[in-house]
This record gives C-alpha cells, structure tokens and sequence, in this order.
C-alpha cells in the first residue's frame, strides 16, 4: 500500500509542508513553506498548481501572514494582495484570500483569534475538497462498466485538488472498487501536465497507465477500445457548456461521433450560474514561447507566430453527464443546473 | 526571392547532395553522399525522410550502386536489399530499388548503360514528383476562397516530396496566387514535422504562418478561423478512406462537425485500389519512447506505457475532395478512384 498523495499538508504555527510540482515526476521533493514569501514564490514557479489547491494554498498563506505579522486588516490586506498577484488569472485565489479577509474581520481585531480563525478556515477547505472529492468519485465510478478502459486528459487528480481529484478521483475510487483495466492519459501539450502529473499519479495509485500523443486520441476513440472519456473542467456555464484544457473540446466531439459516453467531472463550485453558456466564457491566450518547444529545448523555427489557447469549450450537446459531488447531470442541463443552486 | 527548398540533389557522376533534415530548422546543412553506404546512413537517421523522397533518394542510390560497383545483377541486389533494410516499412524504397533493378535488366548486362539507365530513371523520377506536385497545387488552389485561412497538418511540402509538395503544395500554389492569409500548422506529436519542418518551410516561402499545439486544432475550427483543413496521405483505398499522420483523423472529425472543408492532396500512387477500406489498412506502431519525451528530454515517468500509431483513417465520408494530379475527385469516391484507374 503506497502512501497517499499529499500535495499540501496545513502545519498551523509552522507554515506548509508542500509536495514541490516542478519536481515531478522525476523526484518527490517536499518544501516547507514557514513565510507568505515562501508560499508566493512556490504559487508563482508552479510547484503548487490546480486551481482547487491554488485556492487552498491562499487560504493558507493568509493563515500564515496572520501569524507573522500583528494580524491587523492592513497586514492582511497587504498579503491578500501579495497571494492574488501571483496568479492574476486564478478565481480560485481571489476567492480563498477574500473569504479569508471576511472571517478575520468576523473573528474580531485580536490577532489569536484572527490566527485561530484563518487557519481553521484553511482545515475547513481542505475537509470539504476531500470530501467533495470522494462524493465525486463515487458518483463517477457507477457510471462506469466493468473493466472499463478510460481516457482522460490534463491533471485532475490529488495534485490539482488536494483530495482524491475530480475525474481521476472518478478513475482512482472506479480502481479501488476494481472497475478499471486500464487508463489511457493524453500528453497534453503544451504544457504537458498529463505526461509529466497524470502519469506520475497513475504510476503512484498502482493503475494501469498508457500515455498517447494529444494527436493519437482521436484514432483511440474510434477503435473502441476506451469505454469513457472523463475530464475535469474549468468554468460551467448555465446551460452545460463547460471550459476544460484545450484538448478537451476534440476528444468529446470524436467520443460524441463514436457513441461513447464523455463525462466533465467536478465539483459545485466549478458552475457559473451567471454565465449563460460557452460563448460568454472568457478564453485566456497564454504565451507564444510555449508553442514550439518545452523546458528550454526549441524545435520550432524563431519567429514563427503561435496560437496558444489555454482552454476550449466543449458545448453541453457533446456532455453524456456533469458528475458532482451533489450526485449526476444530465440533459437538459439548463433545468439540471438550476436546480442544483436551488438546493438548500 | 529566396531559393527554392532543394531537399535532393541529383549529381550523376559524384552522387547526390542533400539537405540534411536533422539539423533543421536550426541549420541548412548540405551533406554530398557519394556511396551507397552514405545513402543508406542518411535514410536511416532520417537526413532524408517523406515517403516520395525516400522513393528518390532509393533511386538515386542505385545509380550510385551502378557506379562504384561492375553494376553486375548481384550488384545491384545487394544494393538494393541494402536500401530496403533502412526503412522496412517505407514501401516507396523497395518500389523505387525494384524499379531500378528491373530497368538495369532491360538495359542489357554492361555497366555504363546500366549507370546510364539508372541515373536517368532517378532525374526522371524526380521531374515526375515535380509536375505531379506542380499539377496537384493548381487543382487545390482553385478550391480556397480569397484570403484563406488554412489548417494543414503533419509535414507535406518540399521537404517530403522534392517538389512543391502535396497539401503544403497547394498552400504555396494559392500563396503565389495572392491568396492565403495564414497557414496554421500543427506540431504534430510525437516527432514534431509540423513544428519542425512544416514551420521552417512556411518561413522560408515567406507564407504567413502560425504554429498551434495539437490540442488547440478543434477549437481553432469550431472558431471559424480556418476556411479549409489540407493534408496528404499515406495511403487511400478503393474507397476513399484515407491514411496519414496520426491526428489527421481528429482534424477531419471535428472539420465535418462544422461544415469546414476537409481536403486531402496526393498523386495517384498513394491510391491502393486493391485495398477496400481503411480496415484492411495496417498501422504501423512505433517505439513508446517517442512518447513522454523528445530529443533526449523525458517528461514522464519511466514505467509507464505509450500508445503510438504512427498513422490514423480517415473515413471518406470526412473527406470533402481527394486533390490528385490529374483533377479533383468528390464523393462517392469509389466510383472516381476506379475512374481514375481506367484512365489510359
């Protein structure tokens, strides 16, 4: 039995043990992170990344700037600031830091139970994204036949959430319950987070593991050898159309071609109810120089322009179902999403 | 105006001068092979590549096996087995070999009309290539709008073929007509020809062009962006259905989903008319270590499985028109494909 994956452990009045990212998969190297420096550093070079854990990290830091410093709103408010300008992209970030400002201003002026209240704050989320996760999971796995083969992309695991993941939480929790042969991992270029954090996961959870080129999904697709394709996301508009890693719209319309089921899996929090669907979520661009190359080896030409989305949509007519930690969506996911924010 | 890409050079009498694909894009470094044994390294560490060119560089060295040897019978077998070793699976080498040995044979026992023969066969070989691409990029041209905006896939231009090349090809074609915009060129996992060869090609024929990891391809369609997918092919059968470079079935996939033209462009020995379908076209599966990696830099695990088909199918119900030189085929393709076998 190997250890669990822990990519952030809460040390109150030490700081943050976390699981350095940018080691992986070649070495598992832990940091101790005892300073709100220490944690922006570490946001800021990736070796914490996923936004459920981003999230986690800054309710971390703002536990920790309440101890290093005299808790007053000034000082929280300088290290809100200083945590959300790591990530200017990242909701999850400006979300945990100001939740975090709100209860301290609740808690009272005095810095101990500033301290207290912040770092009890940080245990609560960590508790409920583990949680979610495992409702998640177990909700996924039903969906599943036995020994099924699936096909997932990116990193959605403990890595990116701090829990058991959210759609290889589904695969993981669908292993445990001996429902899996195998898992097919897409690279996930540019970025290559499924070659470099799925496999390592994969490799860790004792699955059943095969990488593939992003260019070779679609031919796995339509050989019939996977049973699912399941894939987190990252914003889920009011009608089901749903932000993921650019990939994820190719490989659900070929799943949708072929007749096998696509699955987005992830939790509540994930939904924007205001968002009316795919076309009002706004798509991130990111750098040309990640085009064309990898870890400082060039194989394009100079001066070739890029086109680098960071996400795609894949519109809710290719969604077989929404898995969350409330239970299972399915079309209409207008009337299925309402209804979950119409929950008490 | 800059030179024309010459990836071969026919040297009759000394051998052939090559540009040497491995040092590319960094260097255009010319290599003067002038023994069969200096073919056979080029060919094998892939300083020549693209199925066409491997058909050339098979022929040309046979002439050269014409020169340094009696050009006896045994001679020229042994060559000729010598050139097939490289790349087993390249079906155009071993075409190109017995082509050769055959026309030796109907040149009579003596070597200098065997060395002629041999030499000739190689510079008509590649006029052919040469017209048959010419013939190709005017026929595609005529199929974009003004100011296309194109999407190819894969390497396909002079760098595979010695001539203008097939897809890439036309997209120079319709260029010198004033009428491409852009050409968007995938990286093309695992070995990269996209983002290697095909981004050096567009820079050096001053196209405008745009390098895109495979991920993005599909949402770069559903966009609208691109006003037509090109690329060439491995093989075709009766049918139409259509094998090339893994990830060109994803493209057609997602092409059909929004109405996007979908083109292949290929001379006519790329068609297979004893072959039905694309299932009875065999897959070639390469080495696992092309995947997680490239050019000694690992990204993932050690342990972990790859799936890698070197090609995919393409079903001809994806495929909008087949660009040959001699016209434009359209659906139903069986009956166009055998028109063009009965051609005289």
């Amino acid at each position: 039995m190997t250890a669990p994956i822990e990519p952030i452990r809460l040390l109150p009045g030490r700081g943050i043990d976390i699981l350095d990212q940018t080691a992986l998969p070649f070495a598992e190297r832990r940091l101790l992170l005892s300073d709100i420096s220490a944690v922006c550093e570490a946001i800021r070079e990736l070796r914490v990344r996923g936004a459920p854990l981003l999230g986690l990290a800054g309710a971390a830091g703002m536990a920790m700037a309440a101890e290093t410093t005299p808790a007053t709103d000034e000082d929280l408010s300088r290290a809100a600031h200083q945590i959300n300008a790591t990530r200017p992209t990242a909701t999850d970030l400006g979300r945990a830091t100001g939740d975090a400002l709100a209860l301290a201003r609740v808690a009272g002026p005095d810095a101990p139970s500033r301290r207290e209240a912040l770092w009890h704050n940080a245990i609560r989320m960590l508790s409920l994204r583990q949680a979610e996760d495992q409702a998640i999971g177990r909700f996924g796995a039903g969906l599943l036949p036995p020994a099924a083969s699936v096909l997932t992309h990116c990193n959605t695991g403990a890595l990116a959430t701090a829990g058991i993941g959210t759609a290889l939480g589904v695969i993981a929790t669908a292993h445990a319950l001996g429902r899996i042969d195998r898992c097919f991992a897409t690279e996930t270029r540019p970025l290559l987070q499924g070659a470099r954090l799925t496999a390592w996961e994969l490799t860790r959870l004792g699955i059943p593991g095969t990488l593939l080129p992003d260019t070779a999904a679609a031919s796995l697709i339509a050989s019939g050898i996977v049973h699912a394709v399941i894939t987190g996301a990252d914003r889920i508009a009011a009608n089901g159309d749903t932000a993921n890693k650019v990939g994820t719209y190719g490989l659900a319309a070929v799943a949708a071609r072929h007749a096998v089921p696509f699955y987005i899996a992830a939790p509540t929090s994930t939904f924007d109810p205001a968002c009316p669907s795919g076309a009002e979520i706004p798509i991130e661009f990111r750098s040309p120089a990640e085009v064309g190359g990898y870890a400082g080896v060039r194989w394009s030409p100079d001066g070739v322009d890029a086109y680098n989305p960071a996400f795609d949509v894949t519109p809710a007519s290719c969604i077989t179902a929404i898995i969350t930690e409330h239970g299972v969506l399915r079309p209409p996911y207008h009337a299925a999403i309402a209804d979950l924010f119409r929950q008490p």
